[in-house]
Order: C-alpha cells, then sequence, then structure tokens
C-alpha cells in the first residue's frame, strides 16, 4: 500500500496537531501513523504522519506543493515529504573492517530494509571480496593528506551520478571534510566505537580499557564538522570486567558496533529520526 | 561459621596458586571459596581466597604473621587479611538528597550487610530526620572555603573515635581533600551521577540532556585526589529518550545511583574489590 | 499548576484526536501532554491529555458531565479524567521482606510521589517497625484458610474507611480472594520476583537456579483472577552466572523487584498506565 | 604459540587445583589461563587451564595419556583435552531464515573464530545464494514425517565424512531426532527465539505479543531430548513496547538471536562451556 511520509517541526501553537491530521483526513487520506511531541522547553512542535495514497485526492506530485502552501508557510513549519514508492539510496563508506557491512548488507539482501545500495566507496580495497560476494560496485578511492579534497570531489560526483540520498560510514577511518558534511546534512550516519562523548576521537577502546570502565558503548550519530559531536541516533553498552583485555573489548564492541549501526540506519531509512538542534528526535 | 579472607596481588610466578592453598590445607582450612586472576600483560597475580577457621591450626591472631613470614615476603606480596567476627565499620556522608542514604540504611536494618554504621556525618541538617528514623547518630560540619581544613579535622578525628574503616559518600555534595583522601586510601567510596568519563563534575544530567545522549549512568568509585578520576567499582545505565527532560533524567538516575552505590558497597563489605593501579579487579 | 489528567480508548474513527483537542484549546485549556497510540489489529485508538485549568472555561465539578455528554458517548469512549488537586490514596500489603516497602516508603518520605498512603497492611506483625519509622498506621490481618474471608472483609472494610483508590502488593505473600480484586479492578499492583510469564507461582527463584537461566527477572502486574496472569505494567531483568546460589538469586534479585515495582507504581500515580484486554498501554 | 586447553570436572577434594598447576608446571609448561569454580551445594570441582606446548616436556600425542593415568583416574575426573592446532569442525543447519547464518558466516569469513565450516545443511533449498556467496557446499534434506529417519542418517553420513565435531542450528525449523541428539550430546547448539523457559515450542513472539511482555528474549542452549530444555549457554533481551506489533517482535528479536547464537558459539569453539547436569559452567 503506497503511503507518504511527513515529517515536522515549527513553533508550538493550539491548533498544529488538528490542522495537519484535517489536511489528510479531508482529502480521504486514511493515517496509519501518527507520532507528535512537544518540547515545552523549546516551545517546539514535533510530528510524523503517515497515511495511504490510495483514495487521496491531492496527486501525489501535488502534496507537496498542496501543503506547504496551505499549512508549512502559516505555521513556520520545517518539513519533508516522503512517499513510499521512492526508494532511498544508500552509499557505504568502509575502511578494512568488515563486520558493520557484513551487518549492512546481510540485511539489504534479505529484503528487511526498504533501500537501495547502489556502491560502496572505500579508501583501501581490503574489502572489494566484500563488495563482490553480493554483486554491489565497490570503488576505491586512496585518500592522503595531498589528495584529499581531489579525492572527496570524485567521490561526491560519484554520488550524484548514483542518485545517492544518504551516507552510511561503516567504520570509515577518515575524517570527513567539511565541504561534504554540507553537502549532506544530516544525512551521513557514523558508528564511534565508545559510548559517546566519553572516548571521544582515535582508540577508544584502549582509552576505555585504561580507565578501567565497567561498561563500554557504541554510538550512531549524524555527521557534523566537529569531530564525533553531531546529534546522537543511537546507542548501547555491554559490560565488561577487569578479565577482559583490549582485543576482548574489541571483540565484545564490534557486535555492539554493528547493532548500533544498523539500528540507526533502519531508523533513518523509516524517516523516524528528525534532528534538531544538535539532538535528534526519534519518533517510535 | 568463622572465616578468613586473603586478598594479595603480587608478581606472577609459577606455584603461587599451590603455595597459598597448600597453606591452608595443611593447616587444616577448609577452603570454601577461591578466585584468581592473572593480569598478563603486568605479569601481576591477584587472587581472593576464603577459609574456614574451626580447625584452622594456627590461631586466629597469629595467621597473618605467620603468613607475611612464610609467603608474603617470599612472593613480594600485597595483601589483607579480614576476619568474618570483625565487622567493617562505615560512616556515610550525606548532603539533601535521601535516595541513596535510604537505600543503604534499608539493607543495614534488614540485616543485609555484614556491617556496622556507627555514624552519619553532613554538611547540611536537612537529613536529620532521617538519621534518626533508623536511630543513628548523626552530626552535621557545615562546610566554608574557610572552615573546610578545620571542619575536616573534626570530622576525622570523629570517624577515629567511632573505629570507621570506611566512608560512604552518598551523593555527599563537597569535595574531600588531599589529606582526608590520603588517611583512607580505596576506603572512600562515591557514587557519581555519569557514566564517567562521561560528565565529569558538577551537573552532568544537565550535560547529559544539552548532548543528547540516549543512555544515561551511575558510577561508584574510589575517591583519589584527581576528581571522578578514581578507581571504578560499578557502573550502570538506563536508556532514555527526548521525551524525558532535565528533570526525568535526574529522576532515572536516582535509582541507578542507589543501586549502583549499593552494588559497590556490597562489594567492598564482602572484601571482593582489589583497587590497583587506577582500576579495580572484582572477584566473583 | 493545577491540572487535569484525561486516559480513554475506543473503537478508532477519523477526527477523535482532532475532537478532544478540540474540546480543550476552545475552553481555553492548556495542553501540557499528549500522548496517542492507535492499535491498528484491533482498531482502537489511545489517548492521555493532560492540561492547565487556570483559564479552562468549564468549571472542574463539570468537566466530567461535559466531557461525557459531548463526546464520550458520541465516541463510545471508556475513559477516567483526574484532576492534580486531588491526591490518590495508596495502601501497601506487606509479609516480611522490607526491601520494597522501604523503597516505596523513602520515595514518598521524599516527595518523589504526589500520593497519600494512610496505611499499611500485613498478615504478619514482623515489619510494624518500619511502619513506625515512617509514622504509617499499620495494620495486622492474620490470614488462615478458615479466617480468610473474614479477614479481607475487614481489612476492604478499613480500604474505604481511609478512601484507599489502589493497592500495592509489596511483596505480599498471600494469594487475594476473588472479591477483593474484583473491587479494584486494575487497582492492586503487584510485584513477582520472575520474569513472566517464566517460573509463575511460589520459589520462582529456585526455579530459575534449577533450570541453568543466564538471566533472572522481576514483573509488576495488576492482579486479576488468574495467578500471575493480569496486564504486565513493568519488567527489568539482571545478568547471573553459574557461580551464583539460590541466595544470591534472591539478593541480586531484591533490587530488582523493588525498581520494578516503583517503576509501575509511579507510572500508575501518574496515571500513564491504561489496562486493556490483559496488556497495558504506558503513556510516555 | 600452540597450547593445550584442559576442562575437567570432578568431585571437590584437596588438592586438586594444586596437583593439576603441578602437572602443567613441573613439565614445564607455561599457564596462560586458568579458571575454576567449585559448586559447593553439588561438592563438584570445575575447571579450565590452557598453557603453552612449546617446552611442554609430554609430546602432544602422550599428553591424554598422561593426565589419564595420573590424575584423572584418581581424581575420577571427567575432561576434555583440546590442541588449539586442531580446529573444531562446525556444521550449520539452517531453513529460510538467514539472519543467523549471514552472522555466523561473515565471522567466519572475518577470521573472528577458529573454526572450519566445511558444509550448511537445509531442509529448503532456499538459502543456497547465501551458502554460495561464501563459498560452502550446501546441501538440502528436505524432510517430511515419512522420510525422517532417512533423511538424518544421511545427514549424519555426512557429517561423519567431512569430520563434523559440533553442530550449529542456525534457525533450523526442525525438531531433531533422539538419535541424532545422542550422537552428538552436548554438541548441538540450537537458539530458541524466546527468554526460555518462558515460551517453549513454535511461535513465541505470538505468544509474547498475546502475553503483553515488556521485553523479549533469545536463548541458546544445547539440544537435548525434552524440547528447548537443553543447558543453556546464553541469553540476552530487549525491551518492547505496547506499539510493537508481531512483526516488530520478530524483526527486534532477530537482532538479539544472532549475537547471542554467535557469542554461544564463541564460547563453545573457544571451549569454555562445560555442560553439567542440565546447566553450563562458563568460563570467563
Amino acid at each position: 500500500m503506497k503511503t507518504a511520509k511527513l515529517l515536522l517541526h515549527c513553533p508550538d501553537k493550539p491548533g498544529i496537531l488538528a490542522a495537519v491530521t484535517d489536511f489528510i483526513t479531508i482529502n480521504k487520506g486514511n493515517i496509519v501513523y501518527l507520532d507528535q511531541y512537544v518540547d515545552r522547553e523549546e516551545k517546539e512542535f514535533f510530528m510524523r504522519i503517515e497515511w495511504e495514497l490510495e483514495n487521496f485526492l491531492i496527486p501525489q506530485e501535488k502534496v507537496e506543493d498542496y501543503f506547504d502552501t496551505l499549512y508549512a508557510q502559516k505555521y513556520d513549519m520545517k518539513y519533508r515529504i516522503y512517499f513510499s514508492d521512492r526508494k532511498p539510496r544508500m552509499a557505504i563508506f568502509v575502511s578494512k573492517m568488515s563486520h558493520c557491512i557484513y551487518d549492512l548488507l546481510a540485511r539489504y539482501t534479505a529484503g528487511e530494509w526498504d533501500v537501495e545500495i547502489p556502491l560502496i566507496i572505500s579508501n583501501h580495497p581490503d574489502l572489494q571480496h566484500v563488495a563482490d560476494r553480493f554483486g554491489i560496485p565497490f570503488h576505491v578511492f586512496p585518500i592522503t593528506k595531498e589528495n584529499k579534497a581531489e579525492q572527496e570531489a570524485k567521490e561526491m560526483e560519484l554520488l550524484k551520478e548514483n542518485g545517492v540520498n544518504f551516507i552510511v560510514l561503516a567504520r570509515y577511518m577518515q575524517v570527513i571534510s567539511e565541504k561534504m558534511i554540507e553537502a549532506y546534512p544530516s544525512k551521513i550516519i557514523n558508528i564511534h566505537h565508545s559510548f559517546l562523548p566519553a572516548f571521544v576521537g582515535a582508540k577508544p577502546y584502549h582509552a576505555a580499557f585504561e580507565r578501567g570502565v565497567k561498561i563500554i558503548g557504541a554510538t550512531s550519530h549524524y555527521v557534523t564538522t566537529e569531530l564525533d559531536a553531531g546529534p546522537i541516533i543511537e546507542q548501547d553498552v555491554v559490560r565488561i570486567t577487569h578479565k577482559d583485555t583490549v582485543q576482548d573489548l574489541i571483540n565484545k564492541g564490534k557486535d555492539l558496533e554493528k547493532i548500533v549501526l544498523s539500528r540507526a540506519v533502519q531508523k533513518h531509512i523509516d524517516r523516524k529520526v528528525l534532528a534538531y538542534k544538535n539532538k535528534t528526535v526519534i519518533f517510535n
């Protein structure tokens, strides 16, 4: 059943919820999902609503126009409308570790996700064999300090050619430069192998070991220009003991990383995440 | 049944485990617990062993002497021997929040812990009524920048008079000064209301809210002279969402804090914690 | 700020949400909370809404009348309206174990909960001292097979005299009889010391030990006439190992029980639970 | 570095630990791991010890003989010795769902596990493509009530030809018959998609949904002749809400299943599991 999903936020005022639900109901849309939330402190209203398009009176290509004119301007809304017949296109960036990409591709191949993965990009050739197993084009762009800007420009061209909507950094061990981040705002999902904001930066498992923590974590977030500081989408943790070596932490962490990253990607694909002021609203 | 508990660590060498178990078995002690662990990287051996004293051939008051002469010196051991008929004496320090102290006193009163609590110390009079409910002497020492050294000196005298072995900071909102920390090495247990090392210092729930984390935590650790940086005994976490306000975090955090603190105190009372190089070994 | 809380469910139809929010907005109520949920399978609509009464045009004592006439009948709603100036009155039932009641009373005394606790009822005299510490009347009703009906009748009279709205069984080791359960539908909260539906009935920790599970749990639920089978409000778990004895499970379980029970009670007091067809809807 | 791993259990007596460590130390074996545990109630001693073989005086092929003659008989030990240069050989059984097998094969291919996977067996052809991606022989044995004994006989022959040491049922939707179970005692690892012993048998997610639990789980266990009742190796859980449909439970459960199964398989491969009286001892 074809549906539309509308995500929005705007200054909170009486009547927004009624206005939006009216827009859909009056035009004979059948609402199948509604979640709304008001940040009382910021006085900001957030909403996600999904409806079936079958008998909807407004043609699909005009929905956005109508909504914009009738409601969005009036309430000063920031919003996005997504249609279920247009699958998001996702690029995966990897380096040398395979646990996250295997998890992503296994879900993709099993049809768990409503997404297309037209290509994989890497700064190393090591995981070519993984891409081959799943029949997905694999492009290698080795990065040095000297060629970084140039290589990223090529990557961005390739992403554009492939109609990529968002990027998943599946343990991609390269800092993305500002230009690329700004081209994909709230559209680059990273997995950091620590419970942020603890252990920002390189070698977080070594740092966790040194500090003697009893629990380690992983964090998936949107990439912003400040390293490991973007809006957090998902986190999870696992208990460790003094008996665990750094290598044990790395091994236990791998399971966390792949699950946390996949949960974040799933929420993004399902259009359940709304980034706002360096935080995320996650709809149920 | 009266028992002795021996905790030790020393450079790892072949034969230590056999030597210590022999010492007990030959002297007709019945071993009821043994846990050992070798840090392969540091080449350090750690052990906790407990045995029944009933038929033990060495008189209780001479056990330490004998062990020291026969083994500790030979293997360069750091060790402590505890006897089950000598209850540890614990002081509680509080300020204004009652959730942790209620949890500690409920366990104490129910006989869950093998401990004596001769007194409670506070920098505020607010929780006098809690102490009164449980019939435990409550001493108020208001602290200012000017009188801090003087007040702490009085506190330490009082602790000494009461034969206090260790101190539990049950949300005591005052930094303990170096002199007092050094008088109680690995004997002051604090609860910090964050998942350390994230959000060190004041107002961690506000900081967690600002950062938009999806999980909050609490950490119990031994107090050292570096703030919130001592050996971690126990940590735990709870999931939050974007809907939680700072006040919600504080409320959810309270449950974490009291449980995490009580677990740490229990392990300390049971002599299951061994601090080593800013980390802890926690025996099972 | 005085508020009204409205909880309702009814067959799902277009326009309910708009109708209810309109009712409040038109009458100048300021909505401070709204959570709604549609069970698509059952085609049932659930809602919790809270608004400030300060400028509300309908007098407090007529709100229910108006809502009933104007909306509830029209949409075939099951609903309840609660006003923040009328604190719910809660009775605690206990037997011999004190960990849950201490946790409840510590929160109550610290002012964490918007509730009155006029009395404690027990089938044993053992915990009189706990009630005394907190200055709450304690009534003992020893129960035998012979006197059960008679004693429960007296208890119910006492509850009525004290205007009790709901009952918390804080490890009360007596099956409540049908008559009493029916007098308090979805108003008796129990804590069962297992992860239901595993280990229904007596001695769940022994059963868990025998089965060799690696995780134990606790479950808080509304009491129905089928033992340990009522609507679940809250559950939580803790990891155990083969080294844990039955006594260790009991000790670890105690922390779970008190936290799980208190979370359930808090949700009930906050009017965030709606029981429906042997399940609960828990509003955020 | 080549090592030997010895797992044993026997009636608890003084001196066992010393005897076993002596056996290794005297013969110039360097102990790199030792974990021991005494079940005080059953009076049973459990041990896992690992040592480097480089300078070990007893030739590898005679280690078992010597140990048996010198110690095992004396102490009435049940034991197994494993050498690190002989990789265990594991067969995977699957049906139609791919999430577990992908997780297993991704780890295998990445070299995470010290194991050989010579073949995959299925009762359906659906997952042939997964086996092909990883280049592992895939054998289909459709099972009906009539041909079950015959097909399993063929499977067992195939397993024997391939030198298979243990079997992983990666969501294999067929009950294994007694004959096969007895041929692989504590060597068939299953993943059950519930928190056992809750929801034994078919459709546990539907049952969990019906019961309205707030947490679901997955359980990995050794297969015994009683359905879903074998020794539990690993369990884990995830929180759900009333908003989750049966399909949501299935999706959330998949992540649990694959992680729990892989953790169990890893422990089995690492020789860290000892089954005893329908429970498992899991060495650290």
